[in-house]
C-alpha cells in the first residue's frame, strides 16, 4: 500500500473526533446550498503533486559555499532537465534559474508596486491588481541565459564532459506561456517624451538587478508578466511581476520588476559593460548584444540515455530562435553528412521552444546525431566551425577556452555507441 | 525575513559539519569536470514551489464521509479555480479531478503494462518505456466532465447558488498539453480485425474504471498519453498512462490505462447504461452521448470577484468545443441584448480551451455579462431556453430539477451589482 494513502486515511480518522467542530470551517471555502453534510476532501488534493516515482530535478551548484555559509551572497545556476521533458512547455517547477547572488525575495503582491518614470509626461505607479485589469496577452516565449551551452557559470565545465546530459549542455533555456500587459501599453499611458531611446528595468531583489535595453524593443513585444503557465509567476521567476523580453538574452528579462526608467542612453551597469560582454580573440569585447540566434538540441536520445535494443526510435528535440518562429529543423544521424527534414509540431510560436521529431531505425552501429534549425528570417543554426569563424578564431581556441563566449548556438552532436550508450560529442 | 529562507540557511549551516562526508554524494547527480569544489544548491530549488501568497486551490467535497472513515470507497470531485487562471493552460496541480470512489493508485511505471487484445491479429503488451520510443504527438486538449455546470456530483448544489464562483459553475474542465502515442498507431500495429467496431478501455485503479466507445474515435484522434504540460502525467490524472479522447465526455479519458479490448459492441458498463445517461422529461434516457458542445465562461470578472472602482476592465474568459476549434466568441454586457466580438488569443487549437478577451468600461451601473461561442462546425453555444427545448422541457423544469442533466453548455450570466460585487445570475 502506498504509505501516502495510508497516512491520508489516518489523518481522516484523527479528524473524525473533531468532525462536529470542524465541519463549518472545513467547508467554508465552498458556498453550499442545502444538502446532506459534506466533508472537505483531503488537503493533499487541493494542489496536486507529481508521482514519487518521478525524480527529474533541476541540477547545478553554487560557487563559494563558504561564503554562503556566512550568509553572504553567491551566484547560483540551476539547469532544467531537458532530457526528460516532452512537448514544448517547461513545467514552472523546473524552469531554469540564474541568480546573481541572492535567494528569491518573498514579496507580498498586495504591497508590490511598479513605477514608470524618467522621460515620460506622466510618471505612473501600478499595483499588481491594477495591471490585471488592463488588456492582457498570453504568449509562449522561451527565456535563455546567454551563457547557456557555454562553460560559464556554476557547474559549467560539465558542459564539455563526455558524460554531459542535455541538461548540462542546454539546460539554461525554458519555455512558458507568459500572461501580462504589453509594456508598450504602459509606456503609451505614461507618454514617452521625445529623445527617450533606452529603458532601464530594475528588480526588487536584494541585488537590485538592473538592465538597459533600447526603447524600440520595449515598444515591440515586451510583456510585464504576472502569469506563467496559467498561474502566478513563480517566486524563482520573479513573482509577482517579471519583464519578458522575447528572444533577447535572459538577463534582460528582469525578475521582481519594480521600476522602469525612460532614458536617452544605456545605464552602463557592470552586468552590461564588464561581466556579460564576450571577450574576442583580439582582446575586444562584443557588448550590448541582445538577440539570441537559432538553436536546437536533440533531447531524446541525448547524453546519459541508453538504447536498450536495435530498432525503432523517435528522435525528438527542441528548437528556438530569438529571430522569430522556427521554420525548419533537419536531423542527421551520420554526423552531418546527410540530413532529413524533421516534423515540426504545433504550436509553432515566435520566439518559443518548438518540438520536432523524426523516426529513426537504429542498426546497432555507432551513430552521430545532429539537429540544425532555420528560423523564419532564414537564419540557419551554425556549426562549431562557423561559430569560431564569427569570433575570428578556430575550433581549437573554443575548446581550449572551454567555450567561454556568449550566445553559443552551435549544432550539438550526440554520439550513440554500439552498447546503446549516448554521449556528448562536441569535442 | 521570509521564514523559509531562514530555515534554508539553518539547513546549510547544519549541513556544514557534514560537508566533508556528504560532498561526494550531494554532487553525484552532476557529472563534473575538474573545477574548484562546488556544493549543491539547496534542495528547495530542485523542484520549485509557488509563492505562499498564492492560495488558489481545487475545491469540492466527498459524499458519505462516514463511509470514508471506514476506508470504504466514496466518490469525490474537485473543481479547478478557473476564476484565478490566466492563459489557456491549466496547471497540472490544479487540474480538476472526478473520482468514482478511490484514491489514485500508486503505480510504479517500470511495472506498468498496457495490453491491447480482443479482435486483433496480434495482441500486444507495451511497457511505458516502449511507448516512449514510438512516434509521439503533443496536443492541447481540454478534458471536461459531462456533469460540469450541472448540480450532479459532490458539491453540486453550489452551482446554482447566487454566490457561485466560476470554479463552482464550470470547474470540472481543464486543459493541458498532452504528449503520447496516437492510439491509432498502436491499433494498426496490433491489426484490427474485420467486425471490430468498439473499444473498451480499462484503468488500473481499484474500481477498474472502464468505458466503451466507437473504434472510429480511437482511430481518429485518441492519444495514449504519458506526458502532461511537459512532465509525466500526474497521479491524479492517470500516471503513468492516460487515454485522452479529445472533445468527448471526460469519463472516456480513462486514467491509469492498462487494457484496451477490441469488440463488436459496447460493454454496457453501469457507468454507461444507468449512471451517466441523462433522464429526459418523458422518462427516457439519452445514452452513449460522447461529443461535448461549444461552451464558454467569463472567468474575469466572475462570481465572487469585486470591481473596486468604475472604469476600465478587461473581460476575459475561456471557450471550448468538442466539435473542433473555437471560431468566434461574442460578449454582451447587457444581458444578451447587444453583442460584441471578443478577441480570440493564440493558440487556437482544436478541442482545447481558448482564451478570449474584450475591453469594457464599467459605468458603475448594474450589468449582466454573457459570453457565447461558436465552433468551426458553425455550432453556437445555446441559451438556457434553447437547452431546455433540446430536452423537450422548459427553463422552470431545469431550475426545479437543479440542472441534473448532462452536457449543460448554456450561456453563463454574471451580474455586476452597483457595489461592484459579481454574482451568479443563472436563475
Amino acid at each position: 500500500m502506498n504509505p501516502k494513502n495510508s497516512d491520508r486515511r489516518r489523518f481522516l480518522k484523527n479528524g473524525a473526533a473533531l468532525a462536529g467542530l470542524a465541519v463549518g470551517a472545513s467547508a467554508s471555502a465552498l458556498p453550499l446550498a442545502a444538502e446532506p453534510a459534506l466533508e472537505k476532501v483531503d488537503e493533499l488534493h487541493e494542489y496536486g503533486e507529481r508521482s514519487h516515482f518521478v525524480g527529474s530535478v533541476r541540477t547545478g551548484s553554487i560557487n563559494n559555499p563558504e561564503r554562503r555559509l556566512k550568509d553572504e551572497p553567491v551566484a547560483f545556476g540551476l539547469r532544467s532537465p531537458l532530457q526528460d521533458q516532452v512537448g514544448m512547455i517547461t513545467p514552472a517547477s523546473l524552469h531554469f534559474i540564474v541568480s546573481h547572488g541572492f535567494e528569491p525575495p518573498d514579496i507580498d503582491p498586495q504591497e508590490h508596486r511598479l513605477l514608470i518614470h524618467g522621460m515620460v509626461d506622466r510618471p505612473l505607479i501600478f499595483t499588481v491588481d491594477e495591471l490585471k485589469r488592463l488588456p492582457s496577452v498570453s504568449r509562449f516565449h522561451f527565456i535563455e541565459c546567454h551563457g547557456n551551452s557555454t562553460t560559464a557559470g556554476p557547474g559549467g565545465p560539465a558542459r564539455i564532459a563526455p558524460n554531459a546530459t542535455a541538461q548540462d549542455t542546454h539546460g539554461f533555456t525554458s519555455c512558458s506561456q507568459w500572461t501580462g500587459v504589453p509594456l508598450s501599453l504602459l509606456l503609451k499611458e505614461a507618454g514617452v517624451q521625445k529623445g527617450a531611446t533606452w529603458i532601464m528595468a530594475e528588480g526588487a531583489d536584494a541585488s537590485k538587478h538592473s538592465k538597459s535595453f533600447p526603447l524600440a524593443k520595449a515598444m515591440d513585444d515586451a510583456i510585464v508578466a504576472y502569469g506563467q503557465n496559467g498561474e502566478p509567476v513563480r517566486p524563482e521567476q520573479g513573482f509577482p511581476l517579471r519583464l519578458v523580453v522575447p528572444g533577447w538574452q535572459g538577463i534582460n528579462n528582469v525578475k521582481w520588476l519594480r521600476r522602469i526608467d525612460l532614458v536617452d542612453e544605456p545605464y552602463m551597469f557592470m552586468m552590461e559593460t564588464s561581466r556579460y560582454p564576450s571577450l574576442k580573440l583580439d582582446g575586444k569585447s562584443r557588448w550590448f548584444e541582445f538577440e539570441l540566434g537559432p538553436k536546437s538540441v536533440i533531447t531524446r536520445p541525448s547524453g546519459g540515455h541508453h538504447l536498450p535494443v536495435r530498432g525503432y526510435y523517435e528522435i525528438s528535440g527542441l528548437a528556438w530562435s530569438g529571430g522569430g518562429a522556427i521554420r525548419r529543423v533537419e536531423v542527421s544521424t551520420d554526423g552531418g553528412r546527410t540530413w532529413k527534414d524533421a516534423q515540426i509540431h504545433d504550436p509553432v510560436a515566435k520566439k518559443a521552444h518548438t518540438r520536432f521529431s523524426i523516426p529513426w531505425n537504429w542498426d546497432g552501429e555507432e551513430a552521430l546525431l545532429h539537429s540544425r534549425c532555420t528560423d523564419d528570417q532564414g537564419t540557419v543554426q551554425p556549426t562549431v566551425a562557423e561559430v569560431a569563424k564569427l569570433w575570428g578564431t578556430d575550433v581549437e581556441f573554443l575548446r581550449k577556452t572551454s567555450l567561454i563566449v556568449g550566445d553559443f548556438n552551435a549544432i550539438q552532436p550526440w554520439k550513440v555507441n554500439r552498447d546503446g550508450s549516448v554521449q556528448n560529442a562536441l569535442f
